[in-house]
């Protein structure tokens, strides 16, 4: 069968040949429709991230997938039924985090990341996944498939967000997001469609026209140019907002958020960047910290359950988002252009097999 | 009758005559018995925080207060009940913040302080308030009262850090204390003597002898030198924790405490630094916290609710605590005392009435 692998470094993926999975006891085959392509498949690609397994030389990428069971293999699952396969799986057998559902938890070394860290990803004709790894979603949904996994990152990174604010009455009404990439954008719809936020605000870099700003705006955001605008300038400009969601990766904003929070407000971060050293005025951060209750917290991947809650959510948003935002859908043939960057290029995907 | 208070900036305390107060309608009189000195009044004292009541020139000082109901005024409080006040009070009427019981949550300009800011605080010999905002302690606890006030602002500190951790699994086991003072130690002895943490650490840099270090090492935690062990250095010289308490007000310890803590930890900090520009590695704090799920909050004052559990809390310590503890308490006649500072001093009160 074709797979899409990377030589860690090569600086592009490569369609390769590889034998077609046999499932083990407890696992199903699945025939993989799509998979969606985002900035940590490009961190791999360029050899910033990853591991590929031990022993071999290309990694198959992929972790945002959707795909047909073709072979339940004695599972619960049923032949035809439609499913997003989790990304982590225990390197030696289990863990106390897999064990209690929480792989989303365990620490560096107690995990891997198909797609990502020392174990294939799904981008290949057939994948083999353990059942408990493979959320169920309605037929209708199947070809936006792909986006469950980025929006299972951000239902628990709001999630732990929200159990931040749990100890007292937080009625947050207006939400900020950095970051106008099709994470940060699916959040934003998020907040806007599902969550009930009043306000919501939008940062990115950009020029109008842009597609991004265009999603911005019909979501009824308000779309903040850094350039103008940045993080801290933000209260002065627009409001002091109640959440912010970072997904930029630019380390600056894992502290800046601190100044553009109301009281009581919380961050949520869940971009990963590289050491950068810089200045901050860590006793004024501090202060405004402390004096109003605010909170940070950082989030990283996701459970089953917020594969099942991002089901949901995806259900809940309109159509004409998936018409914007998903700029491209590439069969095998055409693959390289799934892998393309741009200003006109939101979120692609690779399409294995046609979605009924 | 007699108060003690302070002009902004004077750098010392007075004595002044002041008229006994009338209780208003829901208001109970309280003969004053101890009232604790912290941090907080050193720093009114000194004219870097705080805030005289509009039209007067000087402030009662005293936020850590017990004392003993001299007239219950209709209210239902009886005569001779124990009671600690809290300290926020609503600065026009009533606010959404206090009438839902959570003035601890509400921001600045929506409250006072009484001996902090804009109201006349406890360090009088009879003080009014609002009935509900006076707690009943047992008589048995009346001697330590005034340690409920600082207790209770760790107790709302440590549940809105176990509140961030509350959408996974976190069984915390070590705990790490930035600062031996009197807050830093009682919360020390709270996570050792009350909530079971199995390994405690509490950070200071003072030589042996000293009795903060010797009331660390009888609580069974290890002391560690920040002049030899800075904290990014504790995991490698003792282990990452699960758990840290900043109770330093040095403004890197907002910072610092990402690389201590161990994956999906939880900082709460409650120092009050002044501005300080300095340098971070904000790649890699931002890095780490995202990919080991950590988190932050901020934290200050706290509610009824933390004043009750303060009390259950005073009562689970151990009697010698207190004796190593509170190095002073002083008769009206030399509550100067109360006020000086040094390394043998640790806890202060001053006595208003003797406690039967």
């Amino acid at each position: 069968m074709k797979a899409i692998a990377v030589e860690p470094g090569a600086g592009e993926p490569t369609l390769v040949e590889r034998p077609r999975p046999e499932p083990e006891a407890g696992e199903a085959l699945v025939r993989t429709l799509r998979v969606g392509v985002d900035g940590t498949d490009h961190e791999v690609i360029a050899g910033h991230h990853g591991e590929v397994p031990p022993g071999e030389d290309r990694l198959v990428l992929g972790h945002e997938a959707v795909g047909v069971v073709a072979d339940p293999n004695g599972t619960d699952l049923e032949e035809g039924e439609y499913v997003v396969p989790t990304v982590r799986r225990p390197p030696d057998g289990t863990n106390e985090y897999f064990e209690r559902g929480e792989p989303d938890m365990a620490p560096e070394g107690e995990y891997l990341e198909r797609g990502i860290v020392g174990a294939h990803g799904f981008m290949a004709e057939y994948f083999t996944s353990p059942a408990e790894t493979l959320v169920p979603i309605p037929e209708r949904l199947a070809h936006l498939g792909f986006l469950v996994e980025p929006i299972s990152v951000s239902e628990k990174a709001i999630e732990h967000a929200v159990a931040a604010r749990s100890a007292f009455e937080w009625e947050p009404e207006s939400a900020l997001v950095l970051g106008n990439g099709s994470l940060g954008l699916l959040t934003l719809a998020m907040l806007e469609e599902v969550l009930g936020f009043d306000r919501t605000y939008c940062l990115g870099r950009r020029d109008r026209p842009d597609p991004t700003i265009d999603i911005i705006d019909e979501l009824g955001a308000t779309y903040v140019d850094s350039r103008e605008t940045p993080v801290p300038e933000i209260p002065d400009e627009h409001e002091s907002v109640d959440f912010v969601y970072e997904a930029t990766g630019y380390a600056k904003h894992a502290f800046e958020p601190i100044e553009a929070l109301a009281p009581n407000g919380v961050a949520a971060l869940v971009g990963v960047p590289e050491p950068w050293s810089f200045e901050i005025d860590g006793g004024r951060l501090h202060r405004e910290f402390v004096l109003h209750n605010k909170a940070l917290v950082g989030s990283v991947n996701s459970h089953r359950g917020h594969f099942e809650a991002a089901t949901d959510t995806l259900e809940g948003l309109p159509e004409w988002l998936f018409d914007d935002l998903v700029t491209g859908v590439y069969d095998l043939s055409e693959y390289e252009r799934a892998f393309e960057t741009g200003d006109e290029i939101v979120k692609t995907a690779v399409e294995f097999a046609p979605v009924r």
